[in-house]
């Protein structure tokens, strides 16, 4: 399907400050950006560069006043993403090198306190997709998603004390218990066509069988319509903006996804 | 200022054919994409990667038929490049690691073939900035530009035979000298505005002071309005489309740069 | 001063086990290595390869019985290292692309809590080295050092909670304080000669003046003698083995760091 | 089987020279670095860093005076390299990215004009390891390998056209017309157990079935005992010294490859 993104942002600057944004979409294995607009209100110098995961950023100096920044993109993805049940693990041994890191504990992400846990919820699963697919629907049945409830990102073990969280939450406790049975998983932030209230959205892939599975559980069940604009181990790593300095928030916020036609491109 | 660049590529392909393109505009030190359309008719998967020079390139089977190609970006340059008289040669052993592979020979660089000349050529010259402006002098006065003369690349050492050749012959000439005296200096391919007549352009980097600057032997002087696309060692890392197979060769290639308004973006 | 290194590793496996270790010394900006030593008992297949934050790493799968590590290495470290009193904050605009993910919060760094806290540390202090030099002050005078007092790495929260800890946990700390003033810092793991009693040990390194330098808050005052076998965000990142499956000790550590002279090598 | 490998090399340098050298041997899939010696003499600082082809390199500037390096290892390498015929190709659009620079022409392997060449020599074969095979064969018995004939390395071009060459130029050809058929392939430098006359040796690798394979048309036939040293896609990318400055040349080489018992190490 052909979707068109938006996610413009808009901040009131009190001192020059320091931005790294993740906003440029990137085409991957089941995305291509057509078309693509990045503009900044004021038109200021920036500086573009990949980040470890792959991720194109944007550093620049925000200058004081209102500053805004516009994206829109014109998207193909899936109708439907990939899913595989019965494929397998993968021995550690044979994981590619760059998966590697996504098997380490990080930020939000403790997996070296999750092993039981994990254990219990994948009972009699086979090894690999089945148990990710099993920790979704645990996640789903356990943990109540409440979007927009927070702000500040909870890590797995603060959401699994909890059980309730935003789409980021959920997907920091299900990447926690892929990871401390050994499946690399990572966090993906983008669009969700069709998402109720729409916002940026945030799920979880891992990797089995040879390659990176979509998981969300959020959603009732998998559908297509996913547009990643970052990955990384966890919200440490892929957030749309980091800010130095004093802390300064978004005064307005619009995303949006639409369906269009390709003829419209 | 502002411009919109144009590049469609039309081929006719009688078998299926894989290619590696590099067409995505990047963002970078003098440049910034605020827009950008990236087509193909008909509509067909692709993966994008990025090359080990930092380019985003784009790999694809093209299907058996009409297939086209269409890129359109308006993208912020500097008004001006930047020159530097007087800045000096950085010593080997304090260069960054990611240039030192720009000093080796490479395809069309034979620079393990030109020291006495390149000495001969800077005589005279601070070493550094002004060696690489001492050289692209020489480039202009001696070496003849026939802007749409060849379709193949030539080496270094064949255009200082041939005392002539495009855009890009002449940048390897001049990257083989500039290497020969242990100045780092790499390919870039992009667009010029106000290039007679247009096309696609190339020109050459050097790195002196810390940073890496333009040349440019092909026109009377220096100016702004150079947009990148890709770089590279020289024209075998950087071409805007490799094809693995039987030859095939676009039927049609329209390139443009345009100025415009930023209120037009 | 040239040092001799040894890190022999006993485990008792159970179950087939995969490990990644980490204890491949590399050369570096104050130190080279002349003679290394990396052997298995039983001798096992290996893959190496190079991680995001360019440690060389091991992965081998553990059979079942006596697993036995033995690294030795002898190695040239400054006498003396660098210290640069007054060298300068690095604005973020100006910082090179690799050190920006040092910046942002990690598993055990949680700099994104600390901000008001870090302020009055540093208050009066010159921007950059120096504010780093206060803060590795205040962690000598006010977390407890101690040596063997834990297993687990403590977060840079947990730690400013109890007070106390070991050498990894007290550079948590500094590193979350001095990332949350925007300066880049990251944990290095490795030897130190003289270190009573001996053992790994662990510090922390902070980007001012356009390069990292050295702080350890564990000792008296710094010193040479520090010798890295890796880097990263925290100890989430650079662990000198993690092993994936149930949980596997080492029955045996033996750790060593003599002085030698250079005509013994 | 273990081996003792050695690389020592003496200069004679007049004025302070920058180097670059790749003499740091790393462990790889068939290969396992148990002990390694890297001494310097006289003992300078020396910066290392890793390549875009991922080889250690070390850059040092060699004072006025004797200059030697000693470089030894103890090494375990496989008994018979892996061979498979019958190995498919693998279509461009699924090889590795990492992969994709060697199908490009190189500065010693103009794989653009051999295309007709290597469809004559492969014609009949199955697409894959068996072209590779028979492109070794050819070369095998048609190309002279001289040991010592030649200093400076030949291109794919010189090579066709002279009928013979040193090890490296023999693989220069082999890899330009396996690329021409859009088989990736790579140089290697590094030893070989028994080659006589003892020396460096070079050969080539090719990727087909998901991995690369060891060619060597300058053996009668493929054995193991091969331990490599560097990869790159030609001699220009991988030299165990680069200089720069005025010429300098080794005026002493001792190479040398022992077979060792394991209880020697």
């Amino acid at each position: 399907m052909w979707l068109r993104t938006v996610c413009d942002l808009t901040f009131d600057i009190e001192v020059p400050t320091p931005f790294i944004l993740m906003l440029r979409l990137r085409s991957g294995a089941q995305q291509w950006v057509a078309r693509e607009e990045y503009k900044l209100k004021p038109s200021i110098p920036v500086f573009e560069f990949t980040d470890n995961y792959g991720n194109l950023c944007q550093r620049l100096t925000a200058p004081v006043g209102v500053f805004a920044v516009y994206t829109h993109a014109d998207i193909w993805v899936a109708d439907q993403v990939d899913q595989a049940p019965g494929d397998p693990f993968i021995e550690i041994q044979y994981l590619p090198d760059t998966v590697l890191s996504y098997l380490l504990p990080s930020r939000y992400c403790e997996s070296d306190r999750f092993g039981q846990m994990a254990s219990d919820i994948t009972a009699g699963q086979l090894l690999g997709y089945d148990q990710a697919k099993a920790i979704e629907s645990w996640l789903r049945a356990n943990i109540s998603y409440q979007p927009g409830s927070s702000n500040i990102p909870m890590s797995a073990v603060e959401v699994n004390t909890k059980q309730s969280g935003v789409c980021r939450d959920l997907s920091h406790l299900g990447i926690a218990l892929c990871r401390s049975l050994s499946i690399p998983a990572r966090l993906v932030v983008g669009y969700l066509y069709g998402l109720v209230p729409m916002d940026l959205h945030a799920w979880f892939e891992v990797f089995v069988g040879g390659r990176w599975y979509t998981f969300d559980a959020t959603q009732p069940e998998l559908r297509g319509g996913y547009v990643a604009i970052g990955y990384g181990r966890d919200a440490a790593d892929v957030a749309i903006y980091n800010q130095f300095g004093p802390p300064v928030h978004s005064t307005q916020q619009f995303i949006d996804v639409q369906l269009i036609n390709e003829n419209d491109l």
